[in-house]
């Protein structure tokens, strides 16, 4: 199968300098700030954002290093399927988090509710819509016993199996 | 920068034969059936996927060639930035939808409410989790004038600027 090759349309800044520091949900960054530079030749792309208070950013895992089609993830004691985590440890390594957009100047986005690690190449921004509105009766499988964990702890030494 | 591959884990199996076809959000999409072909070097990845009830999916827009930073979306007579949009024509071309699972049969997901056209190059699945739970007070700039019209209408000729 062909490659796919992408280019990072931007960088984003945050606090957390190591994979230690990192929650492993947004839910855990709640009110955490940061930044998304966007690389000027992309700076006309933003126009309108400032509209949305919430936006998806794609990103890449810039630290994850090959990947695993079975991990433990943190919350967890037995292995999942890498396609059933968030794991970054994927076989692509795209990573995925609504943030709330607080304000935009020029080509500096400043946001909140950060999750991903400072410098973090950034693939693409998209308005978060109400998409989600119409899922119903959601069932989140071996998740539903560890989940009430997620907003008390942080991911740790174990990068690459967090949830 | 450098840059970065990905390389497809699947192959997305919708009825849209092409573009026309195509609704432009998932809503739209409701109970549109198709199947997701993981490929089998991958699909070890797939243990426990079945316990959700929704999944991520993220995929490339095989047929948009080139970008624009700036698109005149389907639901709008104005232009906005690119990032402002879901249109396809994006400097990377990452497509993002949630759809419901129904099914997983080895290698195979059977799935509803699907918004891509046939032969979609996959890239990753990510559970659904609840996410979106923590996101409140959502606006959606541009958006709100003509979202109503969304579930009515289809994407026509002018693919690339679909919301």
């Amino acid at each position: 199968m062909n490659e796919i090759i992408y280019k990072p349309v931007g960088i984003i800044h945050t606090p957390y300098g190591n994979t230690r520091d990192v929650p492993i949900q947004p839910v855990a960054a709640k009110g955490i700030k940061g930044t998304i530079e966007v690389f000027p030749d992309y700076a006309a792309g933003l126009k309108d954002v400032d509209g949305f208070s919430h936006i998806i950013l794609i990103y890449h895992f810039h630290l994850s290093k090959g990947y695993q089609l079975k991990v433990k993830p943190f919350l967890d004691d037995s292995q999942h399927g890498v396609f059933a985590t968030r794991a970054p440890s994927r076989p692509n390594q795209i990573g995925l988090s609504v943030v709330k957009l607080v304000k935009v100047e020029n080509n500096i986005l400043h946001i909140e509710n950060v999750d991903m690690i400072n410098d973090t190449p950034l693939l693409d921004i998209k308005p978060f819509i109400s998409d989600f509105e119409a899922v119903e009766d959601v069932k989140i499988g071996w998740l539903s016993k560890s989940i009430h964990k997620i907003s008390a702890r942080k991911s740790d030494e174990r990068f690459g199996f967090v949830l």
